[in-house]
């Protein structure tokens, strides 16, 4: 029961030619019962008000690119975990939460039968994976700034590449100078630093963009971060939503190993759908899924009251 | 972007006579951006899959009960923070969640007007409140075995205390040792370690006497852990439930303080209603609540696919 029997020190000595250059925080923690060593979701604000770290066996690659740290480490329970500048973005052992829910919902609802589709970030493939199950789309886009995640992600993440064919035509550009007039039925923006308004994914310029590529009854999703506890910030990006598309939406769903445990996605569109009742479900290639199903859908447009009403213990 | 700014270190200056006693595991995270106080819930078992930490400005009070050790933190963003033995138990910021989903869910669904209720464990006093915002309940037997988690918590968390009154009557004693027929028609089991299947509180002779000790009609709540990723866990708990009551349910919510971001709990009745549908919300002082709402009850019983199908990343 001694507090000295817990020891958490910096670990540092990782297995790469890159390690005295990771930006990545990673710690050995102890118990009577031995010791692990965890990657710790980085912040870039300040001290965070909570700390979240995954357990890691090892480092298997690093690398630096013209954007950003690149790092992918084995980890114990959760598969590959993929660390960009030092913030975890996806584990093998949890990514289908979100990218089933950022693809699959948007696909039940848009009235036309969708057959293009636009991606917007979302480097590591999963997202691109998951609209690559409907035989319906007949082109699917993918601009990602940063090739040499792609190319990462699809050495070590092969499940998020399982069902990549030749329908996907991948840019390497920047999602802000898309240049698109009236192109496509979905657009799923898997990007945009919840941190950095200024940034080119959650500007008005690109909002403006992403109205003009979208076809008339086309249905946009966009990482929408945490209704709770961060409500202004949310209600900021909401805000920006709102002027240039008819009707903003937000849903959540379970990721665990996210801050908080779950995260929220926008649902924007000019359409008058009812974006809580998956009228098109049948589309929906349901035995492929983990996460997502028919009454899911439903539910998770049902917010806690308290993401709703003027709540929230992060300020500043 | 180097590592060695990033310095994670054992704290171990704490404002207490206790500090060198605490079983409470607490580390400095530094970043270019200063440095904070965190304690890092326990574990049993062995090394966890996910560090989870909530920043602390301070220690508040510690004290070794006959039962455990207790301690009360103020912390940076959310409130005050109870520890028991190393576990973080609750949140100032977010208890809420969990407290208005293991008593208001039973409360909507039962048949006849509630009038008496049983809660065992829940020393916070959290679930009690919440109890004490019907008028129709005329008896509240609460029992805790450890009455200086009730004492410190009625000192440092006074908003989980807000409501109670003349009809809670406190009894110090292990709830596995009730004795009660037929006499109550809720019963909300706050307690029962995940980790520790023989416990009192996980055991058929307790999962009987609960059985007994509720009316015919009666419904009871239970702390139900994780569906996913703790699969095998959850079934057997869910089995053991089984055994005793006709119907046993499973509902979830959102907690961001926990491991997972959520948490589950049981619903067991011998009663043929129908838990998703709150037929009797009417009673539900929804003006008082934070989180629990109309809708997000029926939404609550729904659950991802992985929950219910063969799915898991942590083993052992």
């Amino acid at each position: 029961m001694d507090i000295m029997s817990n020891q958490i020190n910096q670990g540092n000595k990782m297995n790469s030619p890159f390690s005295s250059e990771l930006p990545d925080k990673i710690l050995v923690y102890q118990n009577d019962k031995g010791e692990g060593k965890y990657i710790v979701d980085s912040e870039n604000t300040g001290i965070p008000a909570q700390l979240n770290g995954i357990r890691i066996e090892r480092l298997v690659e690093a690398f630096k690119s013209p954007f950003q740290h690149i790092s992918v480490y084995e980890s114990t329970y959760h598969g590959n975990l993929l660390v960009l500048d030092g913030f975890i973005q996806v584990t093998g052992a949890d990514y289908f939460c979100y990218h089933e829910m950022i693809v699959h919902v948007p696909m039940a609802v848009i009235p036309p039968t969708p057959q293009t589709a636009l991606v917007i970030g979302g480097g590591d493939g999963a997202a691109v994976n998951e609209l690559c199950k409907y035989s319906c789309l007949n082109k699917i886009v993918w601009i990602d700034i940063d090739a040499d995640v792609v190319r990462l992600c699809r050495k070590h993440f092969p499940q998020f590449f399982e069902y990549h064919d030749t329908r996907v035509e991948y840019i390497a550009m920047n999602g802000a100078d898309i240049d698109f007039r009236n192109e496509f039925d979905i657009i799923v923006v898997d990007g945009a630093d919840f941190n950095d308004y200024g940034a080119d994914l959650a500007s008005q310029r690109f909002m403006g963009k992403l109205n003009l590529a979208l076809k008339d009854e086309g249905v946009i999703t966009m990482l929408g971060w945490w209704a709770w506890p961060y409500r202004e910030e949310h209600l900021q990006i909401k805000k920006l939503a709102q002027a240039h598309f008819q009707y903003t939406h937000y849903y959540w769903h379970v990721d665990p190993t996210m801050p908080f445990g779950y995260m929220g996605i926008f649902l924007m569109t000019d359409s008058a759908l009812a974006p809580n009742i998956p009228e098109h479900y049948h589309r929906v290639p349901e035995k492929l899924l983990r996460y997502y199903n028919a009454e899911l859908h439903s539910a998770s447009f049902v917010l806690p009251t308290c993401f709703t009403k003027e709540e929230g213990f992060i300020h500043g």
